[in-house]
């Protein structure tokens, strides 16, 4: 059986965090050394990916200012430029520096709350530069372990005013850039704000430049909850809203995995590939933009099970696209669908034209009803759901 | 010492379903006889209650109509004018009869939708009639267990579809009603649509009368997905929308449990407490509705400890209540939070008439700023969880 | 492609509760009429199963003695006898009826722990004649939903006490009967004693005929406490405990959902199949017990479905049989084991007759053992992990 | 009101690791400067505590040997003496270095396992200097991620040979140590062996030298697993095997928080006390072993924060040992307890010399009990579980 290859037209990207995390954990110190951003790019281009992803310290370290930081740009553009990879999303690392350990954008302390601010700003100059279009916040240090020692509403005041601030600098920039928050529910802080994608999309719609920010929501982070992740999307992608996505792997409640994706929930992985690939109101893409990869080698591994980590994220998306695409191709699925009158649910529960009034005169909707005989009927469920496990396991 | 006693003026309100659970389970038989609405009325007038609530099926059992129906309703108006009780919020059953098994407002077969609208509708007016405010959905059944046979989007659009026509229903009529939807992530449904309160809140974004709906968070079902129940409240407070709430107690991420109020998380509960009357901008309360007890005697108990358990849930808030009126109360907790710059998030981070581009300007802010000095401040965290843990157990 | 078929050599066995759960849930009524046993005999039987198993009161009604009880008996020994179904295991309901609310064979009430005994030895007398020779015990009222009001160490005596008494009596009698443990977490009750694994074996080292007790754990119920199922019922085998198996699935941390087995974590599925059929200490089966299925048709599903999900239990095992006998096979994964060490593990650490003070005086195990190095080594696992994903959904 | 003041008597301990800990989590660099191990000693004996712990490379950097070690263990004697500390525990650091990546006594790589079983025998050799009586292993790196790249049961064979030969090298030297084993579901690796206290009770009872060989079991590691930490000591201590204890909080399945004593699930915490303190046969004591702090001072706190974070813990166990102590002493807790006739689970289910033939014959028990009386009567959980609330509160 032939396995597929990852193309540019598949728009794989890799975060520089992923495979040139050198594994450290909260437990152990490094396993791997550095490595170099450039070799990164090299590499992810020879695997089939189409572009590379980074937050500013990832590229330059924090503190570095002026000619050298330029120069560590300089070489960055030039395997970008000698590879063809793309830069399609940035962000910022507010989380590292133990001046972030109480917050950044929503620390108590409000010269931190400015310095973060100004972080990010410099950070999305250089995403425009780069041609980004999509930046990505992930606020993993605003949150708060005792919720009594946090003004939990004055936070998302802050939020909100960082957001409403950066918008409008993006706009009057004219940087292009559209904004994803990334929810996670906790770790690094025991509770962090804007926890799952729901919080986040909430909390977007207060926003003053609410049509510039959607969210990235990643797998392990909503797994973490044990929330459903593919129902999650679908949320985000009826709101408009799925302006990125973060693929990996996670194994329920616990510590933040960032498995190899299709290594953790491969069923879910698959509803979710299904989702993005086949979803859309012509059943095909829901979603066009950036395949992305946020996950970590395990910290067992040497710098050839980085590389061979990094081509399993892919060679699964592919694998599982295939799978979709046959379960959806499939004259018995399609049947099983209808028995289950799947599709009747696009048909709107109020005729075109029909008030709630003509519901109320409609005798047959309730008062001749016949609950008991609705209630009897089966719902074809359990076929859907062996078909669909079949095809993944690639036995139709 | 003295427990304090419930009174009118706490707000204290319990479903008919509550007390009148009879302890049937997934493994087990009923262990408790019906409750008889009328005497629920009585017991939780005396016990100190102001208000009781119920869906449609625990006053009029299902498919009673007509004269019966006015029977059911007359009796229970007139227990109601004895004890003085109001009915501050009403609801539907949509999940126990098997015409809802596959969803209600989102079932795949549209006659299941359209009676389920009616049946709210039919109720609605009666909430009306009740003088109740608020009219509470939980979607117990709208959900799914096999990601892939169920058409996710098409099911956000019919809930869309329900909560317009529902919420112009009621603007038409003068009902006087607002919605407060009830996130559960799980159980009965593997997953349940809306499963959050940040959830619920972005989907209500997202309606024609969004101002006509807000949330009804239950403590254990927030607790079911291991979120902070506090700080989802806060969002829900932050965002105008919380409409009414549940309380109970949960042992985290498993069945939900529906303990009587404290005694799941206590130390969450208090931060809630707090929250709920010391959070508003004053230091007054931040909410001033129904403190309405959604919680199921124990299966163990006969009818002595449905209200041994209804009387520990209101004797628990206020002591709750106490409790944190003098954490807030306490000069040394007020210096604490001080000496942790907690009042300081309040301040805006761009001075008033500041702009970003001062904020560039500003080398405060950023090249001369002392990162490594900033790290090194403590945050003054862990004294503040020790005080209010001390006076959690009235010991200060 | 073809889907492989039952046969009577695959042992697949099924509760009668299973595909005779009438679909009633803590939120819902029934929605599927009684099942016959003797109907659910013949149909298991041409579906491909070879055993039936059942709790006392699936086949019996409660409170059913004397003749009546022998006539339900002897219909359902016919069905067995036409059919060729054997019984290789049976158990007791000790859960379902409001005289077990506080517990049954740990119930503080003393007569309510006799009758449950009782019971119990009534059943088993039921075991050995209808050739049982695996009797459950689930504990599922043993536990409690308050910690203070326990005596849990007195539990522990009491279960310990019946335990002993039971394993004499079946030894006396010349059942035949061996007896397993299953654990489970929590549901119905807040928490259950003995609620994995680990904590069954534990207490089964205390009893007093420990060699004719195990446990029989469940899929579902190891991952409602997000523990690795796989790694559970590994640990069973070292300890030759693994007596009967429950097959389902699950979605994490939540309520009990007993899906049909694969339509939860299908990778942790591949993980026990591969385990019980290639994990011997030859690659043969590591378990040559039924496979049975404890799972519960949707709640959404008609009679059909429920024959339907029957046989997706087995074809998904089968399908799972497969792709591990394949992944066994593959040269490529035996060579990347290899080049994993994993063989390795089976070498004892210290040699054939070699001490501890040879070791002390090995100076290449410590002073001279250069630690660095051999941290640089990688582990070889990602490639390990994308070969075992890529077998599983039939891509190799 | 008074706070009750820590005295050795109390038996409290913490580990260097736990004040000393700097800060350092998976997303963020270091927030506190390393702090001297003997400045440890002198802080924690004027806050009252009586032993200080360690892990051999929390002394003695990692490869750190000859005369420097010694003048490390030096200067640290001389601080226990000029303090009066005692060493009640010592373990080994088998999980920092990436030379363990993989596993330590567990490992695919033998001579990593030999490196991991030396270093284990030098620290264990100290141990006995210093005068420590119990040895704790911790396996944080015995684990994997991918079920199926590894022999998971021969992970436990060699885990019972290394605990085998330590056992005996300890007997041997006269060491005059017990071993305890700490279990923990995960983190930092996916899945660790011995998950919960149940595993490793089960585990234990395999060895050769199971009598020297227990647990030491800790509040947020089986919280992890959202298992009840009371219940699992309870078991512990029932087998004669809860050697050791570490206190601390945690909010359920998430990352391992490390929280202060008390700052996590307070109701439990309050169980917990109340079973070590009151469990015993006589309510006295049931355990009276070090009352041993295993917990992170949260990384926003500079050294003010460390002190005031360990102090919490003791006081914070106090004060419930306070409540505790109240409530058992409450007459209306006696008639509570009794009423739901709670000691009445310690009266045998079999009368003293009653046979099982004796209760077969024992009509009472089964055909003339009165199963639906028994089921009507009230177990009277509630009123218990709300009276242990008001004491926890100070309410009473």
């Amino acid at each position: 059986m032939s396995t597929p290859q990852p193309t540019r037209e598949d728009k794989f990207s890799f975060g520089l965090w992923t495979v040139g995390w050198p594994a450290r954990d909260p437990f152990g110190d490094t396993t791997r050394p550095p490595l170099d951003p450039v070799e990164s790019v090299h590499r992810l281009a020879e695997l089939g990916a189409y572009g590379v992803t980074f937050h500013d310290d990832d590229l330059v370290p924090f503190g570095t200012d002026g000619a050298a930081r330029e120069q560590h740009i300089k070489r960055f553009r030039a395997a970008l430029e000698e590879t063809g990879l793309v830069v399609p999303m940035l962000t910022t690392n507010l989380f590292t520096h133990p001046v972030f350990k109480e917050g950044a954008l929503t620390a108590n302390d409000r010269d931190v709350r400015r310095f973060a601010m100004r972080k990010v700003m410099r950070n999305m100059d250089l995403a425009a530069e780069l041609g980004a279009r999509t930046y990505v916040l992930w606020g993993g240090r605003e949150g708060a372990e005792i919720d009594t020692a946090k003004d939990l509403r004055a936070a998302l005041d802050r939020y909100r005013e960082v957001l409403d601030t950066l918008a409008q600098y993006s706009a009057d920039r004219g940087h292009g850039l559209r904004f994803a928050l990334e929810p996670k529910p906790n770790e690094p802080r025991g509770d962090i704000f804007l926890p799952t994608i729901g919080h986040a999309l909430a909390f977007i719609s207060t926003l003053e430049h609410a049509e510039m920010v959607g969210v990235n929501p990643e797998v392990g982070h909503e797994q973490m909850s044990n929330l459903n992740f593919t129902h999650g999307i679908a949320q985000a992608l009826w709101q408009g809203k799925l302006f990125h996505i973060d693929l990996n792997g996670q194994h329920g409640p616990k510590f933040d995995q960032d498995l190899v994706f299709g290594h953790g929930d491969l069923l879910s992985a698959f509803a979710t590939v299904d989702l993005l690939e086949n979803g859309g109101p012509d059943g095909g893409p829901a979603y066009d933009g950036p395949r992305h990869f946020d996950y970590k080698p395990l910290r067992t591994e040497d710098i050839d099970g980085v590389w061979t980590s990094a081509a399993a994220n892919m060679r699964t998306y592919l694998l599982l696209r295939e799978r979709a695409a046959a379960f959806r191709a499939d004259p018995e699925v399609v049947e099983a669908l209808a028995a289950a009158r799947v599709p009747e649910l696009a048909t709107p529960t109020l005729a075109a034209g029909e008030t709630y009034d003509d519901l109320l005169a409609d005798r047959s909707a309730f008062e001749d009803f016949d609950a008991e005989a609705a209630g009897r009927r089966g719902a074809g469920v359990e076929r859907i759901a062996q078909l669909a496990v079949e095809h993944l396991l690639g036995a139709r």
